[in-house]
């Protein structure tokens, strides 16, 4: 069984990464996929969000980086995946995800795994992060060190 | 008593003639209403949208088409419509229904009766449907036949 | 079609007569099924209730008043019953109410519709106003006058 | 200890005084804060929206208004503010509430308290109202008086 | 690894069976768990139970039972279980089973992985079941035919 | 203002004892309330809770314990009391408080504050460390150390 735990990941947080982590104590080995929607410009590059999460699980054993940028599921059926993991970390995360699991199931037979997010990083989201970077807010302890390092280097001299 | 089922139908999928049939079981005759924000773009225009409706309705008893671009309640207060009928999927559809139930109480005195959708169209919606046919991925089962072939022509050739 | 308002009603609310109202001016004429669970001892009997419901809806046109004490789906199949009408206070009876809904349009094929309480009523509960009469508060508003005259009385002398 | 309402008020509403009003009941004072963002185009300029305010409150004891642009707890953080009031609709608002009052707890150990809309308020949201107004329909009793005059001139002559 | 579906299973329902049988397709094999508690009275003992799932299961590869009594977290650590799976029918279901994961997580490391019930068993719990059966209604299809058959015995000439 | 945190408190957990705190830092002083239902037989005696909050919060500044068996809203009118503090733990406990806050302000016109509990501690409920101490897990870090203490001495010899 290969596992993948797929996401936008514009960038990858502290929340991302204790998913992955779990995700690997479980199954040993698990995929990062790196979903892109070319409609929609994002912060970083598809190729700047698969660097920053190669660095940020440099050491953690059994977790590799792909991209995609189609259907889930032809990446999945095309692989021999036959699971995915997903993080919730509220009711309302369960509500949005249930509709893509039923279709990714009805589609193609792969199912979701999900792991609740740990307690102290429940509230975190990519988007959250980048509002507060924005802002030139302390992202320290929500973000991985080198994902933090280069926020902070995107948005310096940015003024909103 | 007239009865209608509003919505933006764009496209009408599995789960909404789940619903106008249930309706129209109930209540003997319904108008599903096709209501257009024109500052929003969809994918079908709305003669499309009516036209589809219209031929996945054919041969259901008691179910006719119409549309509106105003304020749904100027729609039921001119054509004496006392009740509206929707389908809730979620708890979420069920948090946003909520306000716009209240306001057309308050403002017109219409009401509303929801229906929970039938489990095996619970997760379906006209975005995820789009989502899944841009991808080229399978909507038989979750479209009406004529949807599902007019929306894969619509994709056809699309590079996304 | 026959429309039932089902419930334990002990005691009836403002909320329920709400309910009954609305269901009433839509689909002309309901009943109030006032069910019985013969292992939980309730606070009135099951005549109490339907005293209550028929004093409290006197004047309201097309309101009728019934009891049952079997599976519901026996009721509405022997009289010919559509349809139930029930009403949704927040998203936690959405979810409690959902599985009763589906079983039961499974086991006979009725079905439900859900109208949303009036907001100023959408938080009173029999068992809250029970619990607030039991210590003397002030149930008026939020019950019928004839159940809170009766309430009161139940719980006078009550030393808790 | 110093309080503060913030929101984007776009334009305030019944419900958003009813929780100033409340929060200046039990602090004594408080400061409405016009959160501002400059990538957003709203309906009413910053200064329109303060403006409104001002008008609305004016007679009830203990509130002033203020605008801010940048990251919230900037602002808390310069004017010794402790902590912020707001009002939670509905189980949905909660949702999208905890992530940022975590993070402006953990950013900067503010505190928010969250005070539950009046039922007869609870399902008016700005966007709502605007919804109303945009196609004529009656604002009154959900908007305060002077708002009500402003968005309806706005929207006059609008074709939409 | 090791994986465990723990539950009371009073009695074994066919939205059981069917996580059962999603998580042996992606873990190997899985350890149905009964837990009982002492102080809680059931319909059928540990040992029906048990037996019940035992026939249900027969032929489906890869899945045992076992029962247990104490804290959950012993039974897993003393047999190197690493994971739970369970099924989540609903946002309550989340919220419910949230913090038994979380304080399973923390007192052993056990991780729980998350399946969304199928559409079709998503309304099912013991607890309907029960209670459909104990008024003569028809459980076939929400329950496996040698529970059904085992109900339906149990609940003969009890009248209710 | 005299604030209070109501609660059964059987027994006080690290949960409770943050909320406290942080409506101490806000509001100077605070009063935590234990309410007993003398119809629920608890695991310790009002006397007991009573004591193990005392000890607990000792050191901790502007924190009282007092102790009310009638309506809540009799306690704060007598007392001038007109606010509550209440922590929200996740979306279903907003549900379950929010019937609670609007009676209270129906009945006596209190209103009710409520904070986020911080995420380390937010699956914390008494009935869960009850329940974990029953079978002799570890509860130090969710139980104050001395009602850890007194709660393993109350099940030492207990065998469920």
């Amino acid at each position: 069984m290969r596992v993948v735990c797929p996401g936008s990941f514009d960038p990858v947080t502290m929340g991302h990464l204790d998913i992955f982590r779990r995700a690997a104590d479980q199954f040993g080995e698990v995929t990062v996929l790196v979903t892109v929607n070319p409609k929609k410009q994002g912060l970083f590059s598809m190729e700047e969000r698969v660097r920053l999460i190669e660095e940020a699980v440099d050491g953690m054993p059994g977790i590799t980086v792909d991209t995609w940028s189609g259907l889930l599921v032809d990446y999945t059926t095309r692989n021999g995946v036959t699971a995915l993991v997903k993080g919730l970390r509220s009711g309302i995360d369960y509500e949005y995800e249930l509709p893509m699991a039923q279709i990714n199931r009805r589609l193609s037979g792969v199912d979701t795994f999900f792991l609740l997010t740990d307690p102290k990083y429940g509230y975190i989201s990519s988007t959250l992060c980048k509002e507060v970077a924005r802002h030139g807010g302390d992202v320290s302890g929500i973000l991985p060190p080198n994902v933090a390092t280069e926020i902070r280097a995107k948005f310096a001299g940015d003024v909103s």
